[in-house]
């Protein structure tokens, strides 16, 4: 059960050699959710080996360039390799209009089905039985949404010796699962935390980028295993932040713990910094575990490892 | 006085992880042409040290998504760099109206001034004092044009002896410069051979792309040192090539052959071919002095050298 994320670009506007513009896929059970589609994301995605096809669900946070226009050439692919299966894109309303001002979706073999932002309050925007998605508004320039991707509670598993001992029901076994005590037929009462395993982890992921520091969204991303929040520069060039709606990467390492999170991953480096260790090291002053992103690191949520794309080509 | 490509982006529609779009710079005399612009152009100038606010005049074929998609990035980089000199688009006409639908032009720091192809017939669109360009119709399932980038005819150098020999005044070096004879005071004829350095050679570069075979082109493009010809498929599969409107690479060889060409380079290749040797092999069953381009060749036009990304980086 995999819940593991890819990060495709880490730069901000200006894109460098080696840094592309924001663009995350996360793998939750083999379904893959793309984040953000900055150009050249369909490039990345080659190169990281990503099963491109199998993405039918794309979240744009926002309408800037360096965030989106990475989907007209990532739609005209799908075509060219005849996909069929519809494709749901969560974005700004005005997403649409531009990909039919720029393309001939009515063309395509495949279906796109708008989704668009509340910009209001936070939602639930996708669901099915082992996860959901929401969004929340973030704080920038133009209007932003910044994405939370949650497991479910999961079903807790019963143990073997129990099994055999109370030979359960079938009714027994899915109401214990879902954590409820059982009672035997002679009416002894049998605690549930007896008869099953500690209740499995449910994992989680939030986005939050481009947005200045906000404190809004710490209820939506309390306690996730894994934060990323953009940090587009450093303490010193607070002010720039400021000015341009971005955070400094201490911004975003305190708002990793006041939201209690587990790991914080930045990204969306202004390319005024030849290297992101001087980001890392910002944010560390707030937040020791934080990691500096470059293109291609793969953060396997559910072991809480990280693999660089160098160990990966 | 350099006159040097350097070959952005080989694939056609379908990027691969090594083959970025369709996109060319021409450095003619340290001034930098930009020939289409596929997906990821400003990370591909930026990986191969292009000065690219060096980029004054950009050329688009046609509105083929895979030839003009890094447009709206490139432009946008400009504005964040702070261009502030006048940018120059060659285009089909509809290229303005789809920047200004994507992007806010209006807030740019710097100028853009759209020229849009005459499709009808070959035509001058540009001209200093040292070259000019000309368009070409092609035949797409689109509207395409190619473009001639031509060196003009240079002036002749004088022999030293014959300075010194007959002390020639001002007037006389313009007009034997410009290849006339020269008559001594006391009315000895002699022959501008006799005082001048022979003809120094002016380059020119071809790009034809994308286009089915059409040898209407080849009195625009006779002659010159390199041709950039499409070579989408294989002679096996020229059936493709027909109905999609492309050229096989052995087809792009008939044309150089039939255009005297120096050199041809192929592009554009189709996914479906693992490598490039098949289409260069293809070629050359036609015109021998072909090369299949791999993102980030430089051909040195002046010195007819190729210069491999693997050797800049």
């Amino acid at each position: 059960m995999s819940f593991e994320l890819t990060v495709l670009g880490t730069s901000s506007g200006l894109p460098t050699s080696k840094r592309f513009p924001t663009a995350h896929v996360l793998n939750v059970h083999e379904r893959f959710f793309l984040i953000d589609c900055g150009e050249g994301t369909q490039i990345r995605l080659r190169q990281f080996k990503i099963h491109f096809q199998r993405i039918n669900h794309i979240f744009i946070s926002h309408l800037h360039g360096d965030h989106y226009y990475g989907i007209f050439g990532l739609l005209s692919t799908f075509n060219m390799l005849g996909r069929a299966t519809d494709l749901h894109i969560y974005s700004p309303p005005e997403l649409q209009k531009k990909v039919e001002f720029q393309m001939f979706p009515e063309e395509f073999k495949f279906k796109i089905i708008y989704h668009p932002h509340n910009f209001e309050k936070p939602e639930t925007i996708f669901e099915n039985k082992n996860m959901f998605v929401r969004s929340f508004p973030l704080q920038h320039r133009i209007k932003t949404c910044g994405f939370l991707f949650k497991e479910k509670k999961k079903d807790k598993n019963i143990l073997k010796e129990a099994i055999e001992k109370y030979k359960f029901s079938i009714k027994d076994i899915v109401l214990i699962k879902k954590g409820n005590d059982f009672v035997t037929e002679n009416g002894k009462f049998i605690p549930n935390s007896e008869i099953t395993l500690p209740q499995p982890v449910s994992h989680s992921y939030a986005f939050c980028s481009d947005t200045k520091y906000y404190e809004e969204i710490i209820s939506e991303i309390e306690n996730v295993d894994l934060l990323y929040h953009e940090a587009t520069f450093i303490h010193n060039d607070a002010q720039i932040a400021r000015t341009t709606g971005h955070s400094t990467a201490r911004e975003a390492a305190m708002i990793a713990k006041k939201a209690n999170v587990k790991k914080l991953v930045i990204g969306h480096f202004s390319a005024r910094y030849a290297s992101a260790e001087i980001l890392e090291k910002d944010a560390r002053v707030e937040f020791e575990n934080t990691v500096a992103a470059n293109d291609g690191d793969i953060f396997d949520i559910e072991l809480d490892t990280i693999l660089k794309v160098k160990d990966k080509n």
